[in-house]
This record gives C-alpha cells, sequence and structure tokens, in this order.
C-alpha cells in the first residue's frame, strides 16, 4: 500500500477522552473512531488487524477440530426465556422492539441459540463430538463504557460451543480449547496466562480466564513467577489425544494463578514469598465447562449406544477478538506508539523515502516495494512529501515492526537503512539484504 | 474436511414454508437455520461460501483501488436526524432505545457515518479520490420477510462510498466500481447485467442495479437480448485509466435493460422484435451518484486547489453478499441440488468411499485426500458408512461441481470414477489422473 492513496488519518493531538495509553493510540494511529458511546468504526488500519486476529483465530480453531460458523446478531426473546436468562441478564443486554412488536435483543453471548440449533438436528451419539465456533459482532448495554474497544458496548467476539457425550469427553475438548488458545495468543505475540476464574452469568464448574499482563489491567491478578517462564512454542501436538491435552492443561495450571474473584491468601502464601506476584491483568478469553446446565432445561439430548436419552455435556469458550487490539498494545508500546508483533502487524515493513521525487531514492522504493510485494509481504510506502521527521513519528505511532528507510546519501554507497521498531537498532545494508533479512523474518522464501 | 467430524445436517423432507428453491436447497443442505422470521444463522456449508464471497469481494476492491475498514451495526439516531432520514426511513429501520434512553439503531445503510468519518478527517482535496468500503451485517424490519436470505432481515452487504473532488472524478468512480463489480459477479460463475434503475431513499442520479436472470426474480426486467453475450472475461483492466473504465461502462450499458421502475416501452419498442426480452431478475447489486447530497447537508467539504472550500461529490455502492448466496443457487441448480460455480463452491471435490471399511477402498480415498489438500485444494470425504445412494444424493444435494467416487471394483483396475456435477458425466481414471485434472481446472500447480 502507498500511503498517499491509504487513509490513515493519524492525530497530533491525545484525544483528551482516552485514559489508556492503548485507547489513545488507537486513536492517534487512525485506527478507530467513536461512532458513539463504546462503539466504534474501524478505520483501514485497525480493521486490518481485526482481520488479521480473525483469521489466526479461525486457523488456530481449524487445527483444533473446530468448525466455523455464523449465528445471527438480533435474535429473539423467546429462547432466552426457555433457559431463564432473558429476565437474569440485566440491564447490560440490548432489548429491542421489532415492528410486530415482538421482543427481541442483540445477542452477548449464544448458549440458547446454538443450542436449540443442536437439538433441532442431532440426536444420536455417533454424531458427537462436536464443536462448533463463530466470531461475530456482541453487544453489551455498558453503563459506563470506556478504555476505547477494552469495554466497548459493540464488540467482536470469538464464542465456541463444545458437545459431548460425557463429562470425560466435554473436558476433553476443554482443554483443547485451552491448548488452542495458548497457540491462538502466543501467535499474536501475547503472554496469556490461563488463571482460575470465576463463572458468571454463564455458570458451570470448571472455568479459567486468560490473562495479559498489563498495569492498565481491570482485574488485580495473584500468580507464582514460575508461570510467565512457560511458553507453548511450536511444539506438536494431538488436539485428539487426551493425554497430550491434559498434560499441557496441568503445566499450565498447576502453579497458582488466580484473579481477585477467586483468589485465596492462605493458598497463595504458600509459594515461596519471592515467587509471589501481584499484578493487574487484562483478560483475553474465557473457558468453561458447565456440563448439562443449558441441555438439560432445553432439551438438547442425545441417544446413548444403550439407547437411552441423555442430555450432552456443553462448554462454551471465548476470546475477546476486538479488545485484544487493545491488550497487544498494552503489552506491546513505548512512548513513540505502538509496537505490533509480526504475527498480527497490518503491514509487514514500512518503506520510508527521505527525498520523494528524487529520481534514485524513487526508484530505490518502489523496487523494495515490488520485492517485498512479489514475496507475499504487504509493505506500507510512504511516498509523501511530508519531511523525514514526520514520516518517521508516524511509522513509530503506527508500529510497524520493520522500517526500511530509503535516501539519496545511503544510495550513493547502496545502501538503505533497516531498522527495529522494538529495539530502535539499525543497520546499513544492500537493499536486496534488507530484503531477504525481512523475508527471513516472517519466512517466507525468496522467489 | 471428514464428513464424520463435519456438521452438515441435511434434511430429507422440503421444507413447508420455502416457496422458492434456494430457499429449499439452502435448507436442505444444512446451509442455514432461520433463528427467527427472516433472520438466519449460518451452519458451517453456509458460512464457508459465505466467507468465500466475501474474500473475491474483498479482492476486487483491493484491485480496483478501493480501502477495507469497518462501521458499527448500531449507530446513534444523532446523524440520521442530521441527515434528514431518521423520520424518512419508516418502519423498516429497526430503531432502539438504549439503556440512557439515547436513540439507536441497527444500521440498514452507512451514508451518514462514513460521511460524518470523512468530515472529521479530510480537508484537502489532495487526500481524493477516496473509496472507502465494508462488508457488515445490516437489518431492515421487512414488514414481511420471506425467500430466505433473498428478502431477509438481518443481511450481509457490501456497502462501499466514494469521495472525489469534482463530478467528473465521482463518475470515474461510479465507472470503477461498475467495472469492479461485472468481474467479481463473474467470478461467482453468475451472469449480473447492469440495468438503468430507480435511486429510492439514497437518492441520486445516476444509478444502476444489477440483475441476474432467474424465473424466481423479484424484478421484472427488459432489455435487448444482445446483452446477454457480453462477457468481461479475463481482460487486463487499469482502474485509475478514465477511458478504460468509461469503455466498459458503455459497453455495458448502452444496450436496453431495465427494470420495471424505469422501463420505458417506446423505447423498448425501438429494439428489433426478435432480440426484445421480458424476464426476471434477482437484484445483486446497485450502484449510485449522488453528487452532494450528503456532503453539502452535513458539512463534508475539503479546500480545493484555488483555497476553496467545496462539498465531495459522493456515491455509494452496495453488494448484497447475503442474497449472492440464493442468487446463485437460483442461477444454477437442477432437480437434484445445488451446482456450485467453482469460483465459491464450498469444497472443491467430494470423494465418495463405495466401501468404507475396505482397506484398499479407504487407503485410496486417503490418498486422494492428501493429493488434493497437498495442493491447496479442500476435499470432502464421505468417510461414512452410508450406503452409495444416499452418499451421491447428498452430494447431489449440497452441490460440489466434482466428485470422485472410489471402489473396490473400479480399483481392481486402478480407477476411479470423477464425475461433473454440472453434466452428469463421469469418466474413470487413475487416481493420479483425476487429480491433475481437478489441480487443472481450479488453475493450481502439482507440488
Amino acid at each position: 500500500m502507498r500511503l498517499s492513496r491509504y487513509f490513515l488519518p493519524v492525530l497530533k493531538e491525545t484525544p483528551a477522552e482516552a485514559q489508556i495509553v492503548s485507547h489513545r493510540y488507537m486513536l492517534r494511529a487512525g485506527m478507530i473512531k467513536q461512532a458513539s458511546a463504546g462503539i466504534y468504526s474501524w478505520l483501514p488500519l485497525g480493521f486490518k488487524i481485526l482481520r488479521k486476529i480473525e483469521n489466526i483465530i479461525h486457523e488456530e480453531q481449524a487445527r483444533a477440530g473446530h468448525i466455523a460458523m455464523l449465528m445471527p446478531t438480533i435474535q429473539s426473546a423467546d429462547l432466552w426465556r426457555e433457559s431463564g436468562r432473558y429476565d437474569a441478564y440485566g440491564a447490560e443486554m440490548l432489548r429491542i422492539t421489532d415492528r410486530h412488536e415482538r421482543d427481541m435483543l442483540f445477542t452477548p453471548t449464544a448458549e440458547e441459540l446454538i443450542t436449540d440449533i443442536f437439538r433441532a438436528n442431532v440426536s444420536s451419539y455417533k454424531d458427537l463430538p462436536l464443536t462448533l465456533y463463530q466470531i461475530q459482532w456482541k453487544f453489551r448495554d455498558e453503563i459506563r463504557p470506556r478504555f476505547g474497544v477494552m469495554r466497548g458496548r459493540e464488540f467482536y467476539m470469538k464464542d465456541g460451543y463444545n458437545f459431548d457425550l460425557t463429562k470425560e469427553d466435554a473436558l476433553h475438548a476443554y482443554n483443547r480449547h485451552l491448548v488452542s488458545y495458548l497457540r491462538t495468543y502466543e501467535r499474536m505475540g501475547l503472554q496469556a496466562i490461563p488463571m482460575r476464574a470465576d463463572s458468571g452469568p454463564i455458570g458451570g464448574d470448571d472455568t479459567h480466564e486468560f490473562l495479559v499482563l498489563a498495569e492498565t489491567g481491570e482485574s488485580e491478578v495473584f500468580y507464582d513467577s514460575e508461570i510467565t517462564d512457560l511458553k507453548f512454542g511450536d511444539r506438536e501436538i494431538d488436539y485428539s489425544s487426551r493425554a497430550q491435552c491434559q498434560a499441557v492443561l496441568e503445566e499450565f495450571t498447576s502453579r497458582y494463578a488466580r484473579t481477585d474473584e477467586t483468589h485465596d491468601e492462605a493458598l497463595f502464601n504458600q509459594i515461596p514469598e519471592e515467587r509471589r506476584r501481584v499484578a493487574r491483568g487484562i483478560e483475553v478469553g474465557q473457558i468453561f465447562y458447565f456440563g448439562t446446565k443449558y441441555s438439560e432445561p432445553m432439551g438438547a439430548t442425545v441417544t446413548d449406544a444403550e439407547g437411552n436419552k441423555v442430555p450432552v455435556h456443553m462448554g462454551s469458550h471465548g476470546i475477546g477478538v476486538s479488545r485484544l487490539l487493545g491488550a497487544i498494545i498494552e503489552a506491546s508500546h513505548d512512548d513513540k506508539g505502538i509496537i505490533w508483533p509480526e504475527g498480527v502487524t497490518p503491514f509487514h515493513a514500512g518503506i520510508v523515502n527521505l527525498k520523494q521525487g528524487d529520481a534514485e531514492a524513487d526508484a530505490a522504493c518502489e523496487a523494495l516495494y515490488a520485492s517485498l510485494t512479489a514475496l507475499g509481504l504487504e509493505p506500507l510506502y510512504d511516498d509523501t512529501t511530508e519531511r523525514a521527521g514526520a514520516k518517521f513519528a508516524t511509522m513509530d505511532l503506527i508500529g510497524l515492526p520493520w522500517r526500511i528507510t530509503v535516501g539519496p546519501r545511503g544510495l550513493k554507497n547502496g545502501v538503505v537503512e533497516l531498522t527495529s521498531r522494538r529495539t530502535g537498532e539499525s543497520e546499513e545494508l544492500p537493499p536486496e539484504a534488507a530484503v531477504a533479512k525481512i523475508a527471513a523474518i516472517y519466512g517466507v522464501a525468496k522467489a
């Protein structure tokens, strides 16, 4: 993309309403614009990252054997009356009356609708196990929306639902989700720690929240410092193996890690003092096993091998997709702007032309642009006539992990400058070497 | 995907509520399920096709230089009061009151919000031309929703908006959209004819609807039969060339083609009688040029080269994404089920194992599955123990364009059967030849 043809309305001033750094940078970098309280338009840069995150989630869900679908945003109140949650949900549910005076709502979650789909279509244990998920817009009419996309009213969420014959099968689904979430967050450059949590309005016995450590987190968290040394890494996992998934669960949840909701001071104090940590965290996902809480009242049963009708065991599993952009920024920024991890960066590299209009500089930039594009990478080429300082400030603000700076002086010596946004370190090297280095970083083969 | 692990709830019975073939087949093929009147869940097969269509649109919009973003579904009524459309829109607008008693609505279109984003961020002619678009869920509270996704209440739509300094620039944007839409529909295997249309509540002078001919179409259409011979084909187009885009517009709109709303009997009768056609069509898109209709009242101005503040010239351009699935089926089916064009098929080929459990047949199917997958293609392997007739019926119903049938008898002779869903023709050939043929059809290189 050439910046002159893009829509990147960066702001020089820090918007007064933004209290936390992710909100400030998302507004300043032209990623979002508030449409009304807690409701945002996703400008091109923000949308591009949202879509990258969405794609990572789709890929990791497919890897775990989960199946994508989509449920509508507007649902009838009937199913919610059946489960008893229509009245219980409170003022955060956006209630709507349609032209025929029917009670509708903007869905905050979809246990009822997915259970309805299941009971209408599945009747035999032979069709299990089954895990369906969607990535869809949700609405929660927060009384005081704040922190930008971190606590918005309209938000994008991945919600998945598993249907299993037995509790053991459902706990395997639970573990599979835990594993796939660890992989998902790591691909986004995030360390998200599974912490024992409270089940809240979803209900259920087993539940873990995934928290990203950040000073601005809304939750106080208590954990054993050993937990931050754990990495999922690039290990191979067979999602159909109960033993493998269970082992990962045990590895990542055996140490103390809880939010204030479930914190147990006595247990915490059993950790050696030097490993006790109290910090703040941002919740970016949660997994639940709730057994037959919905299947029993809603009649979601299957016939088992002996011919008995039994309610299925269920769980639900969510990732806060839109809020992840905020969480990543909270975890990865400096005083100049955002620092995108390579896995989610909107553009793989920026190209800054120090002397737009200079024939040699222009040609070198075009050649870099063509080389990177031919590799399947997306560069953002600042081809405007802004001065160098302003170009650097914009690149730093929007946070592309790599920047290639091209100027007449370097070109005389046959070099360009490659700069890491994270370390700030630069090196001079021939343009082809810069392309090769970026190709290696992103793991793409040179054509 | 292995069918035994997929969620494909096909129905044997034809649902009574479905009046048209696309609605019947979408329900029977397990693509959608009604959640409430005019509101559907997209089951895995339906969602997969929806996503393919969405990706084609994104690719073609990018090719035309248009920039993707996303606006929220719930918007404040304020902007709609500013444009005067809040009261004018009528009962089809889903109006909502939030917990703070603010008037909100589920957006049926987004001229107001995009104009607001534009006026807040763009002030110079140097930032033009600019075309922004989104693919987002919309709501239209139809009094009598029907025909499945063809006239639903919650629907998925691509809506794009161009901002230009002059009328001439805006007409070039209009032409660019016409060209990109022709390409888009052809990639989906559709012939969509641009017809002079009525502007309705969007307003404006110039507008064309794109109609797919189908007996069940909601509009009566009148056209010169020569128009159906036109193909965009694989010609190269430079979207920045006004002359090229204008030439395509003229080629595709110079012959008579109108809907009943704009039909002119006298003009129609000037066509030689043998070329006059009266038929029915399904609207799958519409493009508008409406000049300063929104920019003037909403103050969306830029400073031109002479320093004058001028309102920008705008247009908006829509594709009915969810309705396209219905339109494609209406245009491409037989009495056994759907026939997906290769460009949008949910799976590239079906593999039917005639004797699941037979070691040789199973191994041959697995090898085909692995070969196709290695090519980057997605097969659907019916690995269930259903009888052959039921497997064929399901494959015919869901409409994959190619089927490979594998059985012990053929394998003894070293062959499998490759069947075209469209023609019904089969040929026997060695498994590797079947894979090579499918690879050639989809234009993928054998690894």
